[in-house]
């Protein structure tokens, strides 16, 4: 069974087909678009996994399937290597009417949205997200990206793919730190819009753990609706999208500040979603209770819930002013008022934010 | 005096003012936007000459001019100089509300609108031309383009500027072989829209040549507004810009087959537009005539009309197969039908197109 999220953004919308075991009807709905050539942006472990599965499928429709790999991992998500693909592909004469398939995680994604952008100023782009963060927030929304050597993501473009095709199968051979931390993105959605998904995390923990497939098949497709939804409403980022950084302006901090070694995206999220829920707190919009709430949901998934005391305060505070939400020098966050509802509020006392980053 | 033409795109749309000596009015007009930062992306020549006055026009509104100057030449549009322009606006802390200006031609135009279309997923952008292929083309219509090893402005996106600033006395620094080279796009503009403009060319040329402010502003107004309905229907090249494409199909080639060396760009597109002509004329689609009245009006402004013997005719016509306009290997031209008046046709015969190229 298939479930599909429509993504609505007028010219620009695109389906989300969520399944299991289905990285081998890739092919058959593939050839629908007519694209002239298309090429797979992989790395050497998921392809591995998965590349023959995909490229049999697609040879057998009749469409050659070229293929870029590129090293695993944050650090190769940067131009140089943008500058290999592209020129791969020019040498696989990929032309505008050529599409790039996304085959792996959020670097895969970030990276082949962005040359597919960028490229002959723009061809087609699909997403075959093969990781939980991935299916539930990367490969959605149109966000591309690469790092800099001065800020990671400051290089990027809004980008819509034609389709997102995601097979729940793949989570099986995800590794299970980055599958829990991919949770921490779903507990994000349950925050921020829907008390209904985070109490079916609070009773479905077993099934999640798992990887029982119908258990996995909800909380991606409630997740993608919600996300679709929000970005619908705000492709650009203007105003409404900013919701879905509860829990990223002190996460991605927290990543700059700990030179992205100490925790992976979803476990600083946790650590982030928790401290300005503290925040929250702090300012009266919440109580203890739905503090507690929130606290235990992330344990319990085995995320961590407070930065460890080595981290250095100030340099979370000033990695959180050159992030590139902030316009000049405002800080804003998105506070939970209840489970299911948040605000975005701009604090300027720095106090306040200092002592919920640090509770000791 | 300052002539606006309004490029229409829905949110998009952006004005072009044309003037005299309005380089000092810059930060007045750009004022009105409420940019947190600009900065200027240059290079040293023309900033030498015009820096001065765009800085100080801003810093007399208050606004922080900050300087990004690359190497003057083609061969800087590349990657490597996109990723130094990138660090530097992050050191000068421009974020999402900021803009950059591009003081130059047309490298300095497509460097400058490539960086704002993908630094922090798309920053404003001003165009600031100064030389007049940059003024009647590349300013307008939000083709943004670097270079890759294996082929010319294969990386770019569409983006469109905020405003186009174009003061006409900077053509009085230009070399004049530039200046020339400029005349065949606005040429161009004749043969496909407007034999008005076409014949004011043939009666101007004392007031061309002697920079006549009068006769600049007729001629830069009338090419901007031409392009600018084009643009306005058909912003992301899915048919009708193709006409813009007249000259070009064959000037790209002979560009890529000469190594960007032997002939300015305008140089190439005039060749090209003398061969796509005669391909009209074996087609039967223009006389004798109208070729002859295209052959001397880009013979009356120095402008080259042949090939050199020495260039070999094969290469063109393979590197004519690589270009992105290309898709799945048919080579579409667009023909003058008569002075006015253009179409696009596919032509599959290499016979018919190799004859064209080589007269001889």
């Amino acid at each position: 069974m298939i479930n599909n999220v429509k993504v609505e953004l007028g010219e620009r919308s695109y389906p989300i087909a969520i399944g299991t075991d289905i990285l081998s009807d890739l092919g058959k709905r593939i050839k629908e678009f007519g694209f002239s050539r298309v090429a797979i942006l992989s790395n050497p472990k998921v392809f591995h996994l998965y590349g023959e599965r995909v490229t049999d499928s697609l040879e057998r429709e009749g469409l050659k399937a070229n293929v870029v790999v590129v090293p695993d991992g944050e650090e190769y998500k940067e131009l140089l290597w943008v500058y290999y693909i592209y020129g791969e592909i020019l040498k696989q004469r990929l032309d505008r009417g050529s599409a790039i398939i996304a085959l792996g995680g959020g670097v895969i994604g970030d990276m082949a949205g962005f040359v597919a952008s960028t490229y002959m100023r723009g061809i087609s782009f699909i997403q075959v997200p093969t990781t939980l963060l991935a299916q539930v927030d990367s490969s959605v929304g149109g966000k591309t990206g690469v790092n800099h050597a001065i800020g990671k993501n400051m290089i990027g473009t809004f980008y819509q793919p034609r389709l997102v095709w995601t097979d729940v199968g793949t989570l099986k051979t995800l590794p299970r730190r980055e599958f829990l931390a991919g949770i921490a993105e779903v507990i994000k959605y349950g925050v921020i819009r829907d008390q209904m998904l985070f109490s079916y995390l609070e009773t479905h923990r077993q099934g999640m753990l798992d990887l029982e497939s119908e258990v996995l098949g909800y909380i991606i497709t409630r997740s993608c609706e919600i996300k679709s939804d929000i970005v619908s409403r705000d492709e650009r980022e203007g105003g409404l999208r900013a919701v879905l950084n509860y829990g990223h302006t002190i996460g991605h901090a927290i990543e700059t500040a700990t030179g992205y070694t100490v925790y992976l995206h979803g476990e600083a999220v946790a650590i982030g979603m928790l401290i300005e829920a503290r925040l929250s707190a702090a300012l009266g919009l919440i109580g203890e209770e739905e503090y507690g709430r929130i606290r235990s949901l992330i344990n319990s998934y085995g995320l961590p819930t407070d930065l460890s005391r080595d981290v250095v305060v100030e340099r979370i505070l000033s990695s959180m002013e050159l992030d590139k939400k902030a316009v000049a020098g405002s800080l804003r966050f998105v506070l939970p008022e209840k489970i299911g509802t948040v605000s975005i509020r701009s604090i300027t006392d720095r106090d306040i934010i200092a002592k919920s980053l640090n509770p000791y």
